[in-house]
């Protein structure tokens, strides 16, 4: 079994310090409880509501940082996938997420599909998602509006992913009384699509008057949620069997991946 | 404004006369609420749970059949979408759906995915589904497990439809208290991923031990549920603006469409 956890928390625009500590604490939590994973939200280290460019760039960082340092001491065995503002070799700024362990960055993804007045701010990532072969298994790491385009999660999971992680900050949106959000439907109807366990990490608290969903969530492979925070700052863990994704059938007649109509698409 | 029904009845196993008659009576009793779109379950003329093909076959009909005359005076001003059991010219059986008015077939379409036991008795479709473009609006017309492959919901949507319309057998699976059904989910993330209308007609009832879902329902494009019809044989109506479903923005910087990265698919 694999302990995943979901670390929601309220980080404080452009104050990285306190943010890398903040983050760091919670990995330490999920950490002790045993995680294995632990997935932090969008722009962990610097917060989100950016006005501009400039201000975004002051909260940007190198994954190689020693700000990261922070996560990777308390990771301990665990991995860990976390959002962050990046300033890249080439001076642009993007939206990325970062998978590491104590013994350093395993990889950086730069997030796709930019959502709203970051396409003010960052540049598109220029390569989709890959899939990590990591020690706890298959990972594809996504950031937010990612999750929405089925362009993506498709391919991740025909490439092999076993769990999408993804750190997000959703913008709350009405819905009507009773039902999930919009974005955790489309999170599990690509569970149950794709036969993958999906971690998103939503952040909690609102800066500069935008109030977040609060949403963080874990889905299983038939599409429902195991785990979720609820409002407000918190921690949600779900043990979970990886290799359950391995097996795409429904019935003896049933495949999911089979029966796609490769020909016609 | 457009009035869509869905009306989810219960055929009877191979009563091909007895299914016209309770399908037509639907489209009338639909008609006269003033549905402009009427939309049946899936191999509403023959029942679902064959034995075999053999048995199929007696409950087959071409799309040319008089047994369609019944749906066609009973449309009124309607344009009606229902699935049957299809003799192709070629001598082989479809699971298909057909797209009606008083004035006699539109189009038939061929179901492309085939679901479970489907494979031992019919063929697949050749072609993905088409939207057609009626005096109601752009409707394309796809069945039941074809609903759950992103790739065909995704092209009929960049195609233009307006309203996706889907005959469905939804075979009865469990799932947790309080959660809509897994086809729900993905149907509501279908809604709210294209900004697409999509009618759902379930078929109610229990087929030689096989319960359904009965989980007929209309959706909008913001991924939300309008109307349903619950447990049991019903109608269900929404009144509704297809025009809605040419906007894919959903801020000033958000297009559902023109952010999908075809740079990189």
């Amino acid at each position: 079994m694999t302990r995943i956890a979901c670390a929601q928390i309220a980080p404080t625009l452009g104050a990285v310090a306190a943010n890398i500590e903040l983050s760091a604490a919670a990995i330490a939590d999920a950490v002790a409880q045993g995680a294995d994973v632990v997935v932090l939200p969008e722009l962990a280290t610097s917060g989100y509501m950016f006005a501009d460019a400039d201000e975004a760039r002051s909260a940007a960082l190198r994954p190689s940082d020693s700000a990261f340092d922070a996560w990777r001491s308390a990771a301990g065995g665990a991995i860990v996938v976390g959002g962050f503002c990046e300033l890249g070799d080439d001076g642009l700024l993007y939206n990325s997420a970062v998978a590491l362990d104590r013994d350093g960055v395993i990889a950086t993804y730069r997030k796709t599909h930019l959502w709203d007045r970051e396409k003010l701010i960052f540049t598109r990532g220029a390569d989709l998602p890959s899939v990590l072969k990591t020690r706890y298994g298959a990972i594809a790491v996504m950031v937010c509006y990612d999750l929405e385009f089925g362009e993506v999660t498709r391919r991740v999971a025909l490439d092999g992913a076993e769990l999408i992680a993804a750190p997000v900050n959703w913008p709350l949106f009405p819905r009507p009384e009773g039902e999930r959000p919009g974005e955790v439907i489309t999170a599990m109807s690509t569970g149950r699509l794709n036969r993958v366990f999906v971690a998103v990490c939503d952040r909690a608290g609102v800066e500069r008057g935008q109030p977040w969903t609060e949403g963080s969530v874990i889905i299983d492979p038939d599409g429902w949620v195991i785990a979720d925070v609820g409002p407000g700052s918190g921690l949600t863990i779900a043990d979970v069997d990886l290799s359950r994704t391995h097996d795409k059938t429904l019935t003896e007649y049933v495949d999911l991946f089979a029966d796609r109509r490769v020909d016609l698409y």
